[in-house]
């Protein structure tokens, strides 16, 4: 279990290092039904992303060995982990798949990160990585499957809760589940939180369903961020009691996220950063009248070419 | 004279129409100077520029004859006015001098305005517009040289006041001066503002100097949002005794400024948004030991491929 004590723990831990993001108001004619709305613009964290809420909290829990730390990730992680260690001083081993952008591998590599690239899916990076990391000594830091990682990423939900009172609910944009999971786990059915996904990486809509984590097939256009074959366990015991809605949106929806953020706010985000506002933009997620909704905006790393 | 009184009662007039945009603040270890540095990410602000405060505040001044209003811009100013006029139900004329960017001309003609491109120079344009009003009975909104549209843009300092406790010093990046003409009128000598002007558009510089209003020829990359050739009267009465420093950073600062901005933080500026930051990041404006420092990115109406 991850309990609001981890989790205000966490937020503690790491505090010195992430920053607080903001939260800015839409106009009142943004939307056909009335209602607040609000974003959370975690793509202004450190690092273009959410992840080193997690990455810090995994790191700063237990000494780092010699070897340094080893993550695998298509990207946001594993710049986070990269980063943590750069602030830390440790040594930070990175396995990506082959689908990384061009983008976040040279974040990674200007982050001074040791990168191998290790097969065609995340899967298979973390297979690789973990085969290294049993050999090195190195501490694995996974992306989503891990109660440290989970609490450091529920430490949003807390500066969301001291930004806004009374909301209703939140919007969450899922992968492995590791942020959605710190974020359910910290509000614990107080604010309702929706899930939201690519229909092309359906991963928690399928474990809810089941009941379970299952194996499903990812890919579309935030497979780099949010394509993840199967929830992860920890998360998912979290989610499972606690996740109000699951919601899926298509790469147009989420493309034209990404656009009108841009055209309209001059936020700049990437496609798994767009997709929980896609949900309510598209209508996927139908706000009851005066319903106070924050949406979380998770990742920014994207290329402009893409959003403008 | 424009008094707190006046920069109070505009920020309770345009409440309802503008954005409470947020402030970061950045790592300890951004300069090599100690301080703590924050950014207000004006360029947030509804229309991607801080204008729409002055805008309001003069619309929301008087009745609005039925020619509507017209005005003169390169830019932001226009697409500010056509934004309230949108918003206020009113017919907007925005004169253009022929240097307005593609994507400016754009926003505007998204807002319904009717667009007019006049001259070479915002100088021509304005006296197009000014012929023109004279003609049509339309309500003249200037740019920078009215004592609504200063009290309106001192509303930022307003808002940066309740956001941060204890600022030693300000940077805002000057055009017609009737941006930072607001915000030295809001705090009256109690923080330090300092001006920071592109090489290639020293208008309030040359001002300074001078002891007047002076003309001086203006151009570079910051020349759209930036670029007038004689400071506004109006705020010059306010920014001759206040304004602590005047600062003036070269077009490759200004970009590696936007670049910056874009690579570690995913915030979009335009070159006049960066030009304050500018001079924090080459030195332009030297810091003192734990000096505390407010940049005011104060637009983000940029083509991504100039900053990315």
């Amino acid at each position: 279990m991850i309990t609001q004590e981890d989790i205000r723990a966490a937020a503690q831990r790491v505090a010195p290092y992430i920053r607080t993001t903001p939260v800015i108001q839409l106009e009142s004619s943004w939307f056909d039904i009335p209602g607040d709305t609000f974003l959370k613009l975690e793509s202004l964290q450190v690092t273009g992303s959410f992840k080193p809420r997690g990455a810090f909290n995994r790191l700063l829990g237990q000494p780092i060995p010699p070897a340094g730390v080893i993550a695998a990730s298509g990207g946001n992680h594993g710049v986070a982990v990269a980063y943590a260690a750069q602030k830390l001083g440790v040594r930070a081993e990175i396995y990506v798949p082959s689908l990384a952008t061009p983008l976040k591998r040279k974040m990674l590599t200007d982050l001074g990160a040791q990168i191998v690239t290790a097969g065609n899916t995340y899967v298979e990076a973390l297979a690789a990585s973990e085969a290294r990391a049993a050999e090195s000594g190195a501490l694995k830091v996974h992306a989503f499957d891990d109660a440290a990682t989970v609490a450091g990423q529920g430490t949003l939900a807390v500066e969301l809760d001291a930004q806004l009172q009374d909301i209703d609910t939140v919007l969450v944009s899922v992968g492995g589940g590791g942020f959605i999971g710190g974020i359910a786990a910290w509000f614990g059915g107080r604010v309702k939180v929706v899930a939201v996904e690519p229909t092309r990486c359906p991963t928690l809509n399928r474990a809810l369903q089941a009941g379970e984590p299952v194996d499903v097939e990812t890919g579309g256009i935030a497979a780099d961020s949010l394509g993840c074959r199967r929830i992860g366990g920890v998360p998912f015991s979290v989610l499972l009691p606690t996740v109000s809605d699951s919601v899926l949106v298509s790469d147009e929806q989420i493309r034209n996220a990404q656009r009108v953020l841009w055209d309209r706010l001059r936020v700049a985000s990437e496609p798994g950063g767009a997709t929980a506002f896609a949900a309510l933009l598209s209508g996927a997620y139908v706000r009851a009248p005066g319903e106070k909704v924050a949406v979380v905006i998770c990742g920014g790393n994207a290329d402009p070419a893409s959003f403008a």
